[in-house]
Order: structure tokens, then C-alpha cells, then sequence
């Protein structure tokens, strides 16, 4: 097996320096050509050239107020105890607002000032300046004067400017036109049956759906299979007719990753391997003077890198400026450890808690399209860090406006399958709103409190000694600050396990046996607490399960992991059973419920979200829809401190 | 002649609250029906209900990385002097990123670790976890999970979301459609012949691209007339078809403003006329259910009450909350009066000078379209105010970004046409900077430098004693900042006369004859000074000129008052001259210089600035072709201290 597995490994400042470089010297970093569009057409576009007046606006004298139209000469002396009478047609003439004013009048005064006499008199009581109420020829615009800079995005009102002197038509730029081009034997278009192994080819709407909004005309193309010369020829038509290619992926060094190859052909490679997680094995080539860009094949690396490699370059066809990032300066809630010598760019979530804007890293896999649809920013780790401390301020580059992020009430702890319910609902209650959540166990909600990085936390902590929940807990580590303790649910925990049951599983006790594979929870987790307490209580070792040290961080990932075959049984809340269709051995009843500081409590968020599960009725229906829950006691202050 | 003067004067809250009010009890405050639609043509449209998984992804377990598939446990004790081979088919497969892990292995060990023996053969140095670079069912989403709430607009990376786990419909909510009527007997389509009292009809094309850029399905119709009936008939015809209808003009109390009551006729006024300036003629009206609102003439005002009384509506019959505006804080240049007992939004231009963020008001004319297309945001004067302070911190609404704004260089002072190229040039050397300068005279201009207003300020102010240039004024004026001046160009000043010299003048002693018409320059123009000068030496009082009183704020409004026979005469530039095709009576050279403050001479606006001026060849081509320059010591520095 031919196996090239050789990349670069370039710092990003001097990659993106060398493809700037190498991209000047083709000849690609220059704004397209212009052509010429109706103004009509022009909204978004970019002018290719200076605009200058082709009339004046306004381009006759023309009455600025409904009114009557006078000479300011037969005005002077009129006043309240002195009103002078003023005659139809020769003294005066009615106007309406931007009505012609007659060559021999020179102001106008307003309707609410002139006293009709009768059909042809008119009384004033007040004199009038010179042009009063009167929009002079060009008072607007002077014919020839400067409309609009080059490299000006064309706005609503600039259309109004451009049709009030005159002008129909403009020059702006093209619209680059770029194609994506999907390649792996492996996609399937959306909708098609599936087989294991295959991906469905979501990847070029996503890039295209980028270049889109970044102005350019984005096609994509048919799915190109694995073989060189079909890639080959993909790549001869596109730089024919398009301004740019993208192809996704085949940019790894794996056996089928021919991309690097065809382009090295077919052009020149200008760089293949950068040294930045995730987006690594990107390829930037030059084919026929166009730029051929290999994105690598994973969705977040492909949409870093796009980010990273094109945006420039499409500023620059489009012939504008990129925009700088929007950026806020944030708390990192947690250590975050990252490779030396690389950069990283870590996804985050963002919630302002109290005066902090806290940042929580979220998943850092490549792979992981939700947590790139969840992300509020992202943080770059530079290559010579190897990681950042806890509560260091750090620049996050923002994927959401900040507005948004500065109504999203943070919720961290354990999870449950409500709080999907529950963000849907706060959200249609109050549409700015938005519920963040994240899921590092009971313990991780605690501790999120405790160093103000969450509004909620959510806990279900059961203290063996007292029988008691979650307030034993608080009491150890959180005494000092002022909270309630609200309920949320009463729920079954229990095993799940495919539908039938074909291991024959009755508790905890089946655990202890070899060919049962167990899928736990991670450390912190109440879940994980209940579990080993069980264990426990029957003497079983974790050691003899086979299985324990395997962690999901949801009940729904143990839900998949069963529902896949990849192991056997798991505990989790019966919820997650019913929604993939399991089996459920119940093993407890317990009490969900979610701290709440006081310092919080007058939070619009927080009362929206308080009166969503106090008052709201679809709430209860949904939740009694999902399985397992009891809603006795939900939004009942349990213990305060 | 029947003229309904008469409009409300309500309050702008009061009048918002009754609007949204009687629209909600109209049942016009909810969002559109849902449709269903390919999520490849989704994006940017809103989502209609919450988003579930159809699918897992991945739905199998996939390699995450190029290399092999093993059972963990046949790694157990690898290492580097203990290596373990396994067996190709029976003890690994070669699998690539994206592959179906084969369901006897559990692990994968990447391409870099894995020491090739012989075809059939390998040897590893390093143990492997369980399900160590797999991602595994539902690592990334659990099918039945939450992926989109309701109420969001779908971004890129959503489409990759929902296209993983199967999806390939989606609803969303329909696009509201609305329909623009431009009324009036004056109004021609642009491009047709143009009689005096004609308007171009641009203001529905203006409203149409900000409805269009919030989102809704904006569409025009043929201009209707002035006559009730025809009126009538396109309102039934809309809001049959249209969720959403405005009408332009006839909102105004003059003869022919029949909008309100083709309206009332219809269905229902709920106001007409609100305590705003611009904008005070608006109607908002509800016929057959549908919100039609007729809005003010003036493109200013129309805009702005689009805004005010559209913005939040449209946004809710998507299905979405408004964004709040953009705002920033900035100090008023000057002081601001603004009438008593009526909501005033003034446009801005805004500048970052040095560690302030100054606002200088713009023109305030409702009909003013170049002021609302060079306006960086709008000031709120609230009605119980007679107006601002200067110094004073004020919100401002933005109509740019803020790094636009942050890379504006400030230009205050004389005008000279010669700022049009280089704003341009400079443009165009550095994209992301603008040049926005404000025409308020020479003195004006040594103020704002003296109040830290302005990076730069343009002035040639002769000192009549000592018939020296500006050095005099900045001697007494700015003693105690250190700054340079520097040259832009000589110029000449002359008499401007339509061509041919109908009235014979020859120099300012004809501006003493009754019947020569003439047109002045503000007070603090250097232009000004200079007539000043000239009557003086001549002895001509000021109350001799017929027009002196009248001003003018640029060289060019000077020619177009003349071009468009307002007046005989003014003094002005060649430029203009040349420009509007007038002749031209010389009266002087005098010296055009730049003001720069030594704490701007390291910012990069202004290197780029004094860059184009000294070193750029189309900058002195363009000028030389405008005439009367003299660019002999462009650039040079005059004076510093």
C-alpha cells in the first residue's frame, strides 16, 4: 500500500505570509474585474470605481414645506398688529412639499403660518428670509460631487443617492465565482440510502454557505470519487471557469488522499501541512493562475482553515478590506492544557456571571459539528503555550454577536434530558434569551458556583451517611455562598439495555460478569456516585467491570453506546431509554435539583427561566412526555442558605 | 382649496406602545405559518419549531485518524523493547479517517505509530486504550438530541447539523412578503426624461433594500398617482396579497396627501403624525388585518420611521427578536440645539481623535440624502431637551462598524474640492481607512483642532497686516500645540459667473450694483475673509451687496446657486468653475494648508495620507486636471512648532 505520509508542519504567521506572497506573485491578490450593473441590481455589491453626481439634487428650486410660494421682498413688515394680505398668482402661489418654486418667487412659507382671506388672499403675520423652506438647486448633491468611494459596499440609502442624481447604472465588482468540489468515494449526497462507512456530504454547503455570505458566487460541484484522474479532471474545468477551488478533502497523507498530488500535477503547491489543531493537513496550491485550495476533511477543520486561507483572498477579489475579528477579552473558567509547538483554537462557550465574561472551553474534537453549532468563539492557544491557567483573561474571537452572548444564562453541572426542553421553552418565551448548557457532573455544577462561572447549576448528589440529597453537599462546599436550592425533577435512574434484554440483566450484580460490557460515567458525575455505591453495597470491585473505566458525559451517549452494540449496559436516567428505545432496570428514584446564588435571582434570564418551570404549562406536558420524571415538587425552593 | 392640516403630535414611546398594542390585538404580532423546505435552501432563514437528530452521526463507529483498527487487548505490553507484532485481517486492518471500524476491533492506532514488518505484518511499540481514535455512534450528535432551538437563523455550519444526522427538510418560517407603493403625480421612474417638478422615484427602492436586508420578501409597484381611487385600489389589491404594505408618500397634510384617508376608508388609522423630527407625518394603519403604513416624503424621514415603527414588526412576523442597535459613546464637537418638546435624531459623523471619541452633527435636512450616506450614526435629542452641550457625552446609534469608524481620519476646516481625490486615493492605498471631512470654514477648523476634534484641518486665512498665510492665526490661536503645517496647494480664488458674463462684473465693485445678485460664504470661511477684504479695500458696505446674508457651506454649492441662475455671482475656486462649466474672474492666489497636530504624525491614517500627497502620481494628475492648482509645494512643511 502506497502510503505518503509526509506533511509540512509551517507556523501559521509565515504560511499565511508565504500563500499572501506566492498568491501576489500569481497575480490572484487583486480585486476582479469590473463590470457594469443597474443601480436596481446594485444592493450588496461593491463599487469598482469613485461615483461622482451626474445631476444635482434637488435639480430645480423646489418648495421644502406644504404651503404658498412668495417673494421674501413682499413679506418684510408683516407682523401681528401689521399682517399684510398677499394676492393668488401674483404675490403668492400654493406649494406643496417638493413642488416647483416659481422662478419669480424665492421662500416659501409653511401652510400652518398663512390665514386664508378668501379663494385669491391669503394673510401673513410674519416676515420671511430669503429661500426659507426652499431646497435649492443641488442643496443635496452638487452634479460632479463624490457619491461614493471605491470599494464601497452598496447600502439602501447609497441606492437613493446614486437614482437622485441621475445615474441608472454603476460599475462594480464581479462577484468571484468559486466552486467546491466534494471529494471521498466513502460521501452520499443528503438523502440517499446509507450504508456504514459512508458520510453523507454535508461539507461543501457548509463552505459554500460561508462564501455566500461572505459575497462570492459559491457553486458546488457533483461528489468526486477517490480516483486522481477524476480529480484531475474536476480541477482543469473548474480553473477554467471559476475564480477559485475548493476541494474538500483527500488533504491528509492517507492512501486515498490524492489532492496534494493532482494539484502538484496540475500546478504548483505552494504549502501542505500547517502547523495549527484542528486544520492541520490543509493544501494550498496554484493551478493556471487560480488558487486550488485543499481543505482537510474534517468539518471544523475545514471551516478553520476556510476561515484562516480564502477570507482574505475573497476580500481581496471582492476589492474590499477584511473586516477584523470581533473579539471580547474573557475568563478561561479551567486550566486548559494544549500542545506545545502547535497553535490550537479551541472552541468556547461565553456567559457573563455576575461582572465576568466567562469562557468554557467546549469539545475540542475534529469531528464535532454541534460543538462548532454551539460555540460562542473561538480561543487561539498560541504554538509556544502549553496551556493557560485558570482565571487568566483571554481574547476569544466571537461567532455570535455579543448581545446574544450577554443574554445567555449559564447552566453547568449534571445533565438531563429537561434542559433541552427547558432552553426551548425559555428561548420562545423570551427570544433573546438562550440557555447554555454544559455537562461535567453534579460535582463540576458545584464547583462551577463556587468560582462564579455559571448563573445554575445542576445536582443530584446523594450523601450515603444521611440519606440526604445535594444539601449535605452545599453545606461542605459552598457555605459561604448565599443560594437557593430549587427543585427541578424527581427521577429513575436505572440500566439500560437493548430492547429484550438478550444478556438477561436484573441489577448490579450482572455487572461482576465477564461478557457483560459496561459503559460508565464520568468522574464527578452523580451517576458515576450512584453507580459505585451500588457497586459497594454488593462488595464488587470495579476492577472485576468489564467496562468501568470507559466514560460517557451524557445519558444520552450511554443511551448510543447500548443502542449501537458498542457495549452492553449502563446506567442512566430513563428518559435517555425511552428516547432510543430501550429497556430500563430502575435502580433509584432521586432528586434533581439546581442551585441558584441569590446574587442571581433578580436576573431577567433567571426569572424568565424560573417561571418557565413554575408556571408554564407545556413545559409539564413535554416533560411527562419524555419518560421517568416527576414534576411534584418542581420549582420548590428546598433549602436556602 | 381642501387642506387637512391637521396631524397628531403624539409622544414616540407613547406612540410605539399604541402601535404594538393595536397590533397585537389585530393578531399582526406573531409570526408567519411555518413552511417546509430543502435544507439546502435554508440558509439565513429562521427555524420554525426546535430541531431534533434524525440520525446519530456518526452512525457507525469511524476511525478518527489514518492508521490501523486493534482489539486494545492485543496491545497490551507493547513497548520499546518489548514491541508486539500483530497479523494483518486477523489482528488489524489498515483503515482511514472516516472508515467503518470493523465491529471485532475497538481501537485504532495511527499511521505514525505503526512499524510496517511485511505486507502481512506489524509491529507497535505502545499499548492502546479502549476506543483510543474512534469516534464512536453519536459521538458528535445522539439521534432525538436538541440540535437547533426555534426562533434561529441558520448559519453554515447548522446546515452541516442537520445534513449529519439525516435531515434534509426543515421548517422554517415563510418570509413576510411586503409591497412598496411609491404615490405621486411627480415621481418618474429613473432613467425617464426629467421635467422641473418631476422627483426620481428612489425611495422605494431605498425601502425596499432595508427590507430586504432585515429579511423580508420586498417587492415594488409602479408608481401610483395622486388620486384617491387609484390609491385606494392598490392598497385592496395589497393587502390581499402582501402580509405587509407601505406606502410612500402622501403621508404629509398638503392637497394631495391622500394616504391616511384612503387608509381610514379602508380600515383603521391608529395614528397619523408622531412628536419626531424628522419623520413627524407618519401613518400607521391596520386594513383587513394588514399593518399598512404610509410614511413621511423625505427619504430621511422615511428611513428613519421605517425604522422606528417597521423594524421590530418585521422582525416578529419572522419569528426573531430585534437586535438591540449598536451604540457607542461619544463627546459632541459642538453644542446642539434642538426644539423643545419634539424627539430629534440628528445625524453624526464620528471620529476617534486621539483617546476621544468625538461626534460632529451632520445636516440636518429631511430631504438631505448625501447626509444620511456619509452619517456614521444617529444622536436621540430627547423632546424635553433644548439641546446638548458641547463636550457633553452623547449614545449614538450606529450606521457603521466600529472599526470602520476607528479608521476614519478627521478633516475638518476649508473645503476644497481637492479632498474628494484624496479621500479616494487614500481609500484606495488602504482600504479600511476613510476620510471624512467637515466643511465648517478655516476658523472652524483651528477650533477643532484646538478642541481636539479633528486629526487635520484644512485653512488659508490671509492676515491682512502682515499678508502672511494662516502662520498668524495659529500663532494666536493654538500657541500651545505642537503641531506642523504643512501644504496642500495654491489656488486660485475668483469671481464665478454663468458663461459669458451676462452681467458684465469685473471684480467685487460691481457687487455694489442693485442687480447683481450674489451669494456669500459662512461666517469663518476663509472665502469669506477674503470678500470681507476686498469690499473693505473697495469700500462697499456689506449692506449694499444684495445676497450678502445669504451662505453658503462650499465652493460648490457656491457654483450651483449661480450654475442654476439662484444668483449672478460668488467667490469660489477655479474648481467649481471648471466643474459646473462657468466662467471664471480671478481675484487672488492664496495658500490651501493642512494643520497636523505632532501627536497624529505617527498614525498610520495620517502616513497614509501624507503619502498620497507627496508621493502619489495620480493623485497630482487627477488634481492638475480639476484646474486652478498649483501643487509646487504639496506636501512640504510650511511651519511647525
Amino acid at each position: 500500500m502506497d502510503r505518503n505520509i509526509y506533511i509540512d508542519n509551517m507556523n501559521l504567521d509565515e504560511a499565511l505570509e508565504l500563500w499572501e506572497h506566492r498568491l501576489s506573485a500569481a497575480g490572484c491578490l487583486t480585486a476582479m474585474d469590473p463590470e457594469i450593473i443597474a443601480v436596481d441590481q446594485a444592493l450588496g455589491r461593491i463599487t469598482a470605481e469613485p461615483v461622482f453626481a451626474r445631476l444635482s439634487s434637488p435639480f430645480y428650486n423646489a418648495a421644502a414645506m406644504d404651503g404658498i410660494g412668495v417673494c421674501f421682498q413682499d413679506t418684510i413688515g408683516a407682523g401681528e398688529a401689521t399682517p399684510v394680505r398677499l394676492s393668488l398668482h401674483q404675490q403668492f402661489e400654493w406649494v406643496n412639499t417638493g413642488n416647483v418654486l416659481p422662478d419669480k418667487f424665492d421662500a416659501v412659507i409653511m401652510v400652518e403660518d398663512v390665514q386664508p382671506i378668501d379663494d385669491n388672499t391669503i394673510e401673513i403675520i410674519a416676515p420671511v428670509t430669503p429661500w426659507k423652506h426652499v431646497r435649492t438647486i443641488g442643496e443635496d448633491i452638487v452634479t460632479t460631487e463624490l457619491i461614493l468611494p471605491d470599494g464601497h459596499r452598496i447600502r439602501p440609502i447609497d441606492l437613493g443617492a446614486l437614482l437622485a442624481t441621475g445615474l441608472t447604472e454603476i460599475k462594480v465588482q464581479k462577484m468571484p465565482a468559486v466552486l467546491v468540489i466534494p471529494t471521498g468515494s466513502e460521501l452520499v449526497q443528503p438523502g440517499e440510502p446509507l450504508q456504514p462507512g459512508n458520510i453523507i456530504e454535508f461539507n461543501s454547503r457548509v463552505l459554500a454557505g460561508y462564501l455566500i455570505e461572505w459575497g462570492l458566487q459559491a457553486e458546488r460541484s457533483p461528489i468526486v470519487t477517490d480516483k486522481p484522474a477524476a480529480l484531475k479532471k474536476a480541477i482543469i474545468d473548474a480553473v477554467d471557469r471559476y475564480d477559485l477551488v475548493i476541494v474538500n478533502a483527500g488533504a491528509s497523507a492517507g492512501s486515498r488522499d490524492h489532492t496534494a498530488g493532482v494539484i502538484e500535477e496540475l500546478g504548483d503547491i505552494v504549502l501542505h501541512g500547517v502547523n495549527i489543531k484542528p486544520g492541520k493537513p490543509v493544501i494550498l496550491g496554484i493551478v493556471k493562475g487560480k488558487p486550488v485550495i485543499g481543505l482537510p476533511g474534517y468539518t471544523i477543520s475545514a471551516v478553520i482553515t476556510l476561515n484562516l486561507f480564502v477570507r482574505n483572498l475573497a476580500d481581496t477579489l471582492l476589492g474590499m478590506q477584511s473586516p477584523p475579528a470581533k473579539t471580547l477579552k474573557a475568563t478561561l473558567a479551567r486550566p486548559l492544557s494544549s500542545k506545545l509547538g502547535v497553535e490550537e483554537f479551541i472552541r468556547v462557550k461565553l456567559g457573563q456571571v455576575g461582572d465576568t465574561m466567562m469562557a468554557t472551553p467546549a469539545g475540542r474534537g475534529a469531528g464535532a459539528v454541534m460543538s462548532l453549532v454551539q460555540a460562542d468563539g473561538f480561543l487561539r492557544v498560541p504554538a509556544h503555550s502549553e496551556g493557560i491557567g485558570p482565571g487568566e483573561k483571554v481574547k476569544i474571537e466571537l461567532l455570535r454577536d455579543e448581545h446574544e452572548i450577554q443574554n445567555t444564562l449559564v447552566f453547568i453541572g449534571s445533565h438531563d434530558n429537561i434542559l433541552d426542553v427547558l432552553a426551548n421553552l425559555l428561548h420562545r418565551q423570551r427570544p433573546i434569551c438562550r440557555l447554555s448548557s454544559a455537562h461535567v457532573g453534579s460535582m463540576g455544577g458545584i464547583m462551577a458556583i463556587k468560582r462564579s462561572e455559571a448563573h445554575l447549576a445542576g445536582t443530584h448528589l446523594l450523601d450515603e451517611e444521611t440519606g440526604e440529597y445535594n444539601i449535605p453537599y452545599i453545606k461542605k462546599f459552598l457555605p459561604d455562598i448565599p443560594l437557593q436550592l430549587i427543585n427541578l425533577t424527581y427521577r429513575e435512574q436505572g440500566l439500560l439495555v437493548p430492547r429484550g434484554n438478550p444478556l438477561d440483566i436484573k441489577g448490579f450484580q450482572d455487572l461482576a460478569r465477564r461478557e457483560v460490557r459496561f459503559i460508565n460515567r464520568q468522574r464527578g458525575a452523580g451517576t458515576r456516585l450512584l453507580t459505585d455505591m451500588h457497586l459497594g453495597r454488593l462488595g464488587i470491585n470495579p476492577e472485576q467491570v468489564n467496562g468501568y473505566e470507559r466514560e460517557e458525559y451524557t445519558h444520552m451517549n450511554v443511551a448510543s453506546a447500548i443502542a449501537s452494540n458498542n457495549v452492553d449496559t449502563g446506567l442512566a436516567i430513563r428518559a435517555a431509554a425511552v428516547a432510543l428505545g430501550l429497556d430500563f432496570i430502575p435502580v433509584a428514584q432521586e432528586r434533581y435539583d439546581i442551585i441558584l446564588p441569590k446574587a442571581f435571582l433578580h436576573d431577567p434570564k433567571v426569572i424568565a427561566l424560573l417561571q418557565t418551570i413554575r408556571e408554564n404549562e407545556e413545559f409539564r406536558r413535554t416533560v411527562a412526555g419524555l419518560g421517568g420524571y416527576d414534576l411534584r415538587d418542581c420549582g420548590m425552593v428546598i433549602y436556602e442558605q
